[in-house]
């Protein structure tokens, strides 16, 4: 039996705390993150560049003994994989070129998609192997909704207009795009599972921007899709959804994905979701990144809340969104030691 | 009895078919508006021209005749009232002088409050006075903690961290701004009201960003003491809540508010809203206003959907957020005549 903690927790064993870490732990709130970022060119330099992603996805362990490490990398990578041009700028986010409509699907290539995403296992490769034993590894990627809003909007988007707009006039068309996402991004997660990951996440940012009938096309199809074919090939590695924003939703995405757990975004009331998700799987969330840039006692007590709000169940301890880069570092080292004190 | 059947709804009255408006229906896609728009300066300049806005909220219910009229104002009328420096540039959204903590309060001034606000309260009056008979006239404000995000970021914002900061760091001196602007919210729909407003909407358009706690203290504790000045003032003058992006906390706000409606938004699921919801009050929404834009067969689908999905209680035919300016005038046309050719 593996002494991962938090890996135990996604696999239903008993343990004697609640593991933690961070979405985006690994980032611009850190110094060293920074000092490592000014050695790369493009954010996509950092991303390829497998020493110096190993290097930037280890130093939140190394600082604060976080449970989980996952890989320093981002959601289009599995674009850019596919041969669409994809670029960062800074204090702008990433601009694509943008696929229009269906006849913009041929401009995709699978062909080269492995060559492509390679340098990403090597990272993978490279943590596994430099890893304290006890620190679960987490791969990732952004589910298919969210990875086709930026692959149609271009960029960031408020309201996903086009991608929307797409999806309602042209439904064979854009299922083409989701079937193609839906194995590109599993080709993708099994590339990193072979490297070593012990289990993946599936980032579905804007799950919340959906209507129910979308949600359910959109989201807990394809993810069900995904999830089954991991399962097929590497039953023992959980799969994490993080629907994000999904609310009631989130009941039909738990009982229909075949997830292995799932995050919950800030808003999530706990005793809902402790009576209607927790009862299925592991949740994992779900502190308000703001209580941690505030810290003090409103960090405590929000701390103290999830914690005692999720004990009913598995939990594993996370923010509902990524860390933000004003976070105090002495409040994420508050914030863990309350975690690592606190005995339900 | 009333022959509005938009108030009839929210009365409890029964119906022989289902009210249709539009949030945002008096606005950038129609060609009248942007005509009147130009012959206004600013858009506050807009907002308290009584004739020109008398003139943009009739313009919807001219061409499409909407069962319900909205005042055409924004919610940021408060804060200006209250002293508080707000303008709008275009493209750009509202940019106020913000309120950095509980010292910036003492720059808000009630005293000049009503003087401030009364050139809405004509509008009112002029829109009562030339709406038809059957017409509901909304009146509307926008929630306290939505507003608060303004006044303290200073404009939109995308995390709301400042304002998020100042409510964990200091709780006293948040509370006291959220007194003031629950006072002055009741105040200026009590002047909405006495100029002829039929019911009154509060727009908590940020209330999906919250922690349960904060949505607790920020939504749901200020909205029951605005409904409960209001419900003591003005018995029957039905309230509408919308706290947008609330998922699973929906049901809470709808149990202990107090609000006569609620408005749902997109991301909703309509069998629970039908359960959880609609067996306590009616319901309002929940349209994407993307399928608005795309038209034909996806939106006759998803208009029927929505029908049948809200058919076992009372319902007001809306969308889930507010129609955007490429909308297409033929697809309103052709959402509002599907609409009232439903019969269930």
């Amino acid at each position: 039996m593996t002494e991962k903690l938090l890996l135990r927790v996604l696999q239903g064993e008993p343990v004697t705390r609640v593991p933690v870490w961070l979405m985006r732990q690994a980032g611009r709130y850190l110094p060293e993150y920074r000092a490592t970022r000014s050695q790369a060119g493009s954010f996509l330099d950092l991303c390829f560049n497998p020493e110096l992603a190993e290097e930037v996805t280890l130093q939140p362990i190394r600082r604060y003994g976080f449970d989980g490490a996952i890989l320093f990398s981002d959601i289009l990578i599995v674009p850019f994989g596919l041969g669409q041009p994809v670029r960062f700028e800074e204090g702008k986010g990433p601009i694509l070129e943008p696929i229009e409509d269906a006849s913009g699907l041929s401009r995709l290539d699978f062909e080269s998609f492995e060559l492509k995403v390679s340098g990403i296992y090597e990272t993978v490769r490279r943590v596994r192997s430099s890893l304290p034993q006890e620190t679960t590894l987490i791969g990732f990627a952004g589910a298919p909704w969210t990875v086709a809003t930026y692959m149609i909007e271009g960029g960031s988007s408020k309201d996903f207009a086009k991608t929307k707009a797409f999806a309602y006039r042209d439904p064979a068309g854009f299922s083409q795009l989701i079937d193609i996402l839906v194995e590109a991004t599993g080709q993708y997660l099994f590339g990193q599972i072979e490297a070593g990951a012990d289990c993946v996440k599936l980032f579905d940012s804007w799950a919340g921007a959906l209507s129910e009938s979308h949600f359910e096309s959109i989201v807990i199809e394809p993810t069900r899709r995904l999830v089954t074919m991991l399962r097929e090939k590497y039953p023992d590695v959980p799969v994490i959804g993080f629907p994000r924003g999904a609310g009631a939703n989130y009941t039909e995405f738990v009982a229909r994905t075949g997830v292995d757990a799932v995050a919950i975004d800030t808003n999530v009331p706990l005793a809902w979701a402790s009576e209607h998700l927790q009862t299925r799987l592991p949740l994992q969330g779900n502190l308000d990144p703001i209580a941690l840039i505030a810290g003090g006692d409103a960090l405590d007590t929000e701390v103290d809340r999830i914690l005692e709000g999720l004990a009913n169940g598995p939990h594993i301890f996370n923010l509902g969104h990524g860390i933000l880069p004003s976070t105090p570092l002495e409040n994420v080292e508050r914030l863990v030691r309350r975690i690592r004190d606190h005995r339900s």
